[in-house]
């Protein structure tokens, strides 16, 4: 019996998704345990696994294996969208030359480097040589994806993040709410001002008791420890495998809520991954969608679950407990004003949730214009300083809170801005739909039962993988694509109404 | 500029190196932090490394290669050395037929499940169909192996662990200490039940403090936390790579002797991965010579350096202000018997210094009599026991504590048992041609410096990584092949000598 085009697919490509879990795993300790001498040996494994990846997807007998397969008659709906996926993989692989991505890798890592000593020193001059050679070259990989996958390079470079993204859907979305929310903004801090300040939280709180309570809600909201870690790093992240997800997290003592919100919003990553379709493991069609899914996952946990006012009810006796605290910084009102302050800011990652659009949109456009060649880097700090002084309202006296605050463009990632804030988007229209669906949904949350919210995320979203495209999945999933409202509602009702 | 058939073989063998230190980090996680949930994808990944690393080694186009590189006239000793190695590694690759690896693979993991049931039942009965099919599949790779490497089958088992590993040479060995260890065994004791009993240590010792005084003792002998990790693991060990190398051991709270002893051993072992030659990092000449030379590094810092009268001079004022220690226990002399207490026992890894090899010797003449068919799997409960008898003095009751005990055969790994005892023995001699070449060497123990040891271990040994042949280490350290006279003589003193 001859095997299949499609069957000796699967199998290459089960052979890439194990190496990819195995880089997963090895990134994570990287950046977890590793000690700082191990570094140069660790990149030696990185960039091997990756080679053996490039290789897979860029075999020459591929395209002809994926032809071969797609006139097969036999092929169920997982599978076809399995094979679109591998196609779209490939496509991204083979349409760059080896010599661009090599020269870009280098200009990245260089660039990269720079940048860690321009941006303390607030330093732009320092860096911009490095940072037009990678623009340079990432326009040159957008020009050459962009004839491969037929989209337009800004589109081409989104893709890698956002599978099927389009510039004309995030403009209208991203310009509508543009347009509202320098008024949010000001409506919002009007209505903090005019009540009195939520009362701060005595510490300091031991990490360990940190850690344990971060554990015991990971646990409520359904993480299994059989299938997962939690532990410490410099930047929090979700990582590993579907089937042994690493969280990670760091501490301040002196404030429990960082640690906390951040272990939250990466337990919503970490949900979906251990919720991906286990019947197609290592296979492209089980992977997580995209980015702007992934980051609804988590601010879905993050923002809409447990910032509202009912999680709160449910968090403040662990908390009480958990820290020995008493009074009345400790009641649940309180801890949900706490919560859901509001202040214009210039650095993005400190954002809270109605200013934090705001940052992303900047950097969408500022990206895209750059990539379109019609922003010059040499004119990037100006650029930053008239979006920030038009979209929050305030502009930073050095670079270094500025154009310099995110790693993102030094290091090649060019297209992933704007899935921070369709995340955010998709989570509001997906809560929305799922508190519409399940009524128990809210007060279960208030009394810590999270099992009806995961089970519709993972009816509706996590058992999807990539079977359907990002848009086909918020439509299924809510009844209508994807728009601006309900999240400028939401938006609306817990930092506006009265 | 065409490149020549040797640099396309290091290229090919840097990734293989690379890939196998991907997998060693993978190894040493599973053991480590895992959690449970996470194995099956893990062992996905592994295989799938497993795979990449055979196709590296077995693909058509090596033979040629190696050929050719032979055929050049431009390399240097290191080179050719490093070419041997490769050609040894092809050997042991293609010699076996996939089905044969696959089978006997399948027939370990099924074998090793077995066994983890019967062991703790005694039940050996139970076992024995699985060890039955185990090494007739075992016999056939020795077969396969033998007639490529033109080598005894036994021999060509060995090879894998103890590279040139030689029969005729290591019954020449056991055979001298065998002959002279159990009259060793009764004097030893007759000495010890002659002089009074150690004070024992009064616990608990908490884990904290063990973990602080090991990697404070790890530091002493030259591990370089920058290049390393001590964590917890069920069975202690030392993986990772040399620029990373990650130790492992397990604490009891009423004995820290046991995890202190250990970390100790791995660390022999570690300092050796460490000092191996930089400029060959994973290329195959850059490897650890062997497992008799990674036994001897080992045994060398546990059992010569630092169950030492002079190495306890210096620990025992440590150990009491790591536990808070008073009184005449706590004394060197004290600790030193306490470490050097001899016992006929009936668990190898229980087993002190002067038993050991006994162990060991009985599981090589049983190993080899089986590969060579002359003892049938049903017939082992009795050799076992009887050789027991003969060479240790006492049997055990139930086949829990006799041929059950280890995991070794019942997963493959025959051809292992000798290198414990030649590490024994290699250790022995090494140590006193550092101790001749070095007199500041033991007193600088008693004072914890140990860079005169490191140092002599690092030229003699470490930096030669696979260079040379483990017999020319020896004989290029010591001045002569090794024997087992010297052993002989530090048990001698160490256990019986008044």
């Amino acid at each position: 019996m001859s095997v299949t085009p499609y069957k000796t697919l699967e199998t290459r490509f089960a052979r890439l998704g194990a190496v990819q879990d195995a880089t997963a795993m090895l990134q994570w300790d990287s950046a977890t345990l590793m000690p700082a001498g191990g570094a140069a040996s660790r990149a030696e494994q990185l960039a091997t696994l990756k080679v053996v990846c490039h290789e897979i997807l860029t075999d020459p007998a591929m395209a002809d294996l994926i032809a071969g397969a797609e006139a097969q008659n036999d092929l169920d709906q997982w599978q076809r969208a399995n094979l679109a996926e591998m196609e779209r993989l490939r496509l991204h692989a083979t349409a760059v030359p080896a010599d661009l991505v090599a020269a870009l890798s280098k200009a990245c890592s260089a660039c990269e480097m720079r940048w860690r000593e321009a941006r303390p020193a607030g330093d732009f001059a320092a860096v911009l040589p490095e940072l037009r050679h990678v623009l340079e070259l990432v326009r040159e990989v957008a020009a050459a994806k962009a004839t491969r996958l037929g989209r337009s390079p800004y589109e081409a470079l989104l893709d890698e993040y956002e599978p099927g993204g389009s510039t004309a859907a995030i403009d209208r979305l991203f310009d509508n709410l543009a347009a509202m929310l320098p008024g949010l903004i000001d409506r919002g801090l009007e209505r903090q001002a005019r009540r009195p300040a939520p009362l701060p939280l005595p510490g300091p709180f031991s990490v360990e008791a940190q850690r344990r309570v971060g554990m015991q809600l990971m646990e409520r909201l359904g993480f299994d420890f059989k299938h997962g870690r939690l532990d410490v790093s410099l930047h929090p992240f979700c990582g590993g495998t579907p089937d042994d997800v690493r969280l990670t997290t760091r501490y301040d003592e002196a404030d429990f809520g960082r640690a906390l919100m951040g272990v939250l919003h990466e337990t919503g990553h970490a949900l979906y991954e251990r919720g991906l379709p286990e019947a197609w493991r290592r296979q492209p069609v089980g992977n997580a969608r995209g980015m702007s899914i992934h980051e609804s996952q988590s601010l879905l946990v993050e923002m809409q679950a447990c910032r509202s006012r009912e999680f709160m009810e449910f968090a403040a006796p662990l908390l009480r407990k958990a820290f020995h605290g008493v009074g009345p910084a400790w009641e649940a009102e309180n801890l949900y004003r706490l919560n859901t302050r509001v202040a214009r800011s210039l650095i993005r990652v400190d954002a809270d949730e109605v200013t934090y659009p705001a940052h992303v949109i900047l950097r969408y456009r500022l990206e895209r214009a750059m990539i379109a060649g019609e922003l010059a880097p040499a004119d990037l700090p100006a650029a930053w300083n008239e979006a920030m002084r038009s979209l929050i309202g305030i502009v930073p006296d050095s670079d270094r809170d500025g154009c310099l605050q995110d790693i993102h463009w030094y290091d090649g990632a060019w297209g992933y801005f704007p899935t921070y804030t369709l995340g955010a988007m998709t989570a509001a229209q997906l809560f929305d739909a799922a508190k519409r669906a399940e009524p128990r949904l809210l007060p279960g949350i208030a009394h810590g039962n999270f099992a009806p919210l995961l089970a519709w995320l993972r009816e509706h979203v996590h058992q999807k993988g990539s079977r359907y495209s990002t848009a086909e999945i918020v439509t299924q999933a809510t009844g209508r694509p994807l728009d601006a409202k309900t999240y400028e509602r939401h938006l609306e009702a817990r930092y506006v109404a009265d």
